[in-house]
């Protein structure tokens, strides 16, 4: 069976033949989304000499008592010409009067009959408080950089460039069809053999959760004619990605790499030496003018998720050209039973400590599990050869 | 004047008389919401045994050779009674039949004629793979507490448990109004001692980033009683949070305060002992059916939106019911200047290093440095205390 690694690099081998879409947005709706342009600054950052505090514009020299000559506020430059004996009173981010050069600020001086004593413990240098023209940027430099992610401060900066549109990546598309005879409806109360279908909605609000766009293709049960058709009629719509749920381990009524076979999805890879999520299923469906990349979940609603985490949510960032995700190096404040050779990733809570960060891993890592995988922070991995982790040792996690 | 943590303190003190409003949303809406309502499981989870394999459901006994009396997949109980030397073919997640407490893996196994023969090395003891009913949670326990902030998980815990609905925390309404006399509309190009407003952007995905409702008033230039109208005409609106930019600094145009007061909003403090964002206004506007929480912030950008992380975010994780966002421990890359008695939060890069967390600071922390805003994705918090922290020095840091 093959390690998680070479199967995250058998995805990455897929993916360079998708052509992401890019797509022109209002700044105000591009929170979280990726930049696909170099944005340049199209003046000068500032685009004046300006103070950086409220106070006097002055010419330096050891004078310091000076004629009030004006004032300027930001917004109302007004023209002046500075001499050695003279002062303009200046708000912050105002630009910086003709022949002036520093600025002291309200704090260092008094004012009497218009004229300004500079104190004699001000600190008084050339050039102080005074934010040069461009000491921040260059016009025509770049200001933010092609495949920033967008937050906050990247909007307010795009708006300072005057991007009222900004250009991002498109959003994914991605299919979501759950299978399995034992699903009912959220709406219904299960009875008997059957349980709620909860992948949908997992995996929905999962691609919501990286600014991807989910198509929610509901469930089926497992007649296999039925879910070819559906999963033949899937691969005909525009979409970029597909994820299944059930229906691919040994069982019976697994047949789901059948089913993708049949429907011309070319297996890359099927079974992962992990746990949970070991009978994940990779293909891509290839035609002229698509590349689909088929992820085949098992139906357990923790494997589903975990192999969210662990294989989708990292080929997305890839795909997106943002970095992996950080590394949490935690104390383990609790054993997890582990005496296999496979890689493990475990539900636990990651919390800041005095020494650093602190996981506990959920007692309980039944891969049906709702209650502690909704009341989980982090997957915490264990490799391969590593055996029965022990309280206090320090172990790798990742936030989900 | 007033420290960081004195005016945190302040603010907490006053957002008591907040009464947050709660509604009902879709579940597939609800992602980053926070829940109001304990959700209990309407059945048991599991709802019954069923195993956690694909295998042979049996009743433990020694007897390794068994007739193959039936099958039974998930979702397809079937009756049966398992005897001594029964086994029931069954796959993961299915409901175990009668008599039968122990499920053998298909690894473990060899069928020949009907006939299981149980390998000589399979893990064989009572109980094995089988996952008994409510052992994750029994009826009428809590799965997703109140006050669980809704990531995917939640949301397919939460969909198991059959809601469809969700009752959340409403968003708070936050009306954001940017003055200043330099500023021009983005979409026009910079002359003379005019920059583009870019606050209100900023604050509007600031809100966006943290699931609340911005309310964009746009900007207007230092025309106080326009100003003073628009503020009261806005304070009359039903919003939770009113938070200007600009006009809260020494300045001639600096009138805010005033206009606040003529407003009819109470001052609670002017001025925290921080840099940057030191002109921090606090507020409240209180009549007989409202309680509106009033930020006045500086202009310059990068103070804005510090403010925002330092002051307005955490008030809303409170307001909410969460809990402070993480401090993060990181050794210092580069030295930062710092010889005030201020509280400093600098802009700076925080990776995950192989010893830890590492974070670099900007060289320029110019308060109007909106390109290394942008490219920030933390701040490095100095106390007051502390004076030019080094290269190698421990460091604290917030995400931003």
């Amino acid at each position: 069976m093959i390690s998680y690694n070479e199967a995250l690099d058998l995805i990455y081998n897929e993916i360079g033949k998708i052509n992401l879409g890019t797509e022109e947005i209002d700044l105000t709706e591009s929170l979280g989304r990726v930049i696909v342009e170099d944005v340049l600054a199209d003046v000068d950052l500032p685009p004046f000499d300006n103070s950086a505090m409220d106070g006097y514009a002055i010419k330096y020299s050891g004078v310091r008592n000076r004629n009030i000559i004006g004032e300027i506020s930001a917004g109302n430059y007004k023209e002046f010409t500075v001499g050695d004996n003279d002062a303009v009173g200046i708000t912050t981010g105002s630009k910086i009067p003709e022949g002036a050069d520093s600025v002291i600020p309200i704090e260092d001086v008094k004012v009497e009959n218009n004229i300004l004593l500079i104190n004699d413990n001000a600190v008084f240098k050339r050039g102080i408080n005074v934010r040069p023209k461009g000491s921040d940027l260059f016009k025509d430099n770049v200001t933010v950089c092609k495949y920033t992610k967008i937050n906050p401060s990247v909007v307010a900066t795009l708006a300072s460039c005057g991007k009222e549109k900004v250009k991002v990546f498109e959003k994914l598309k991605a299919g979501i069809l759950v299978t399995g005879d034992e699903l009912i409806p959220i709406t219904e109360i299960p009875s008997g053999d059957k349980i709620r279908a909860s992948n949908n909605y997992g995996l929905q609000s999962a691609f919501q959760s990286i600014n991807q766009e989910p198509i929610d293709y509901g469930f089926l049960n497992d007649d296999r004619n039925i879910i070819k058709e559906k999963v033949k009629s899937i691969l005909s719509l525009d979409i970029d990605i597909f994820v299944t749920t059930g229906g691919v381990s040994v069982g019976k009524y697994d047949f789901m790499k059948e089913v993708f076979e049949e429907a011309g999805v070319t297996k890359i890879f099927w079974k992962v030496n992990i746990k949970p999520g070991m009978p994940f299923y990779f293909g891509v469906y290839e035609t002229i003018n698509k590349h689909i990349l088929v992820f085949g979940l098992p139906g357990n609603p923790v494997s589903t998720l975990v192999n969210f985490y662990i294989f989708i949510e990292p080929v997305i960032r890839k795909l997106m050209k943002q970095r992996a995700k950080d590394i949490y190096t935690a104390t383990l404040q609790n054993g997890i039973k582990k005496n296999d050779g496979k890689k493990h990733f475990s539900r636990g809570i990651i919390v800041s400590g005095i020494d650093g960060w602190e996981v506990t891993a959920h007692s309980s890592q039944s891969s049906g599990n709702y209650f502690e995988l909704g009341n989980a922070n982090c997957l915490i991995i264990t490799d391969e050869e590593k055996q029965n982790p022990k309280k206090g040792d320090l172990v790798k996690c990742i936030l989900i």
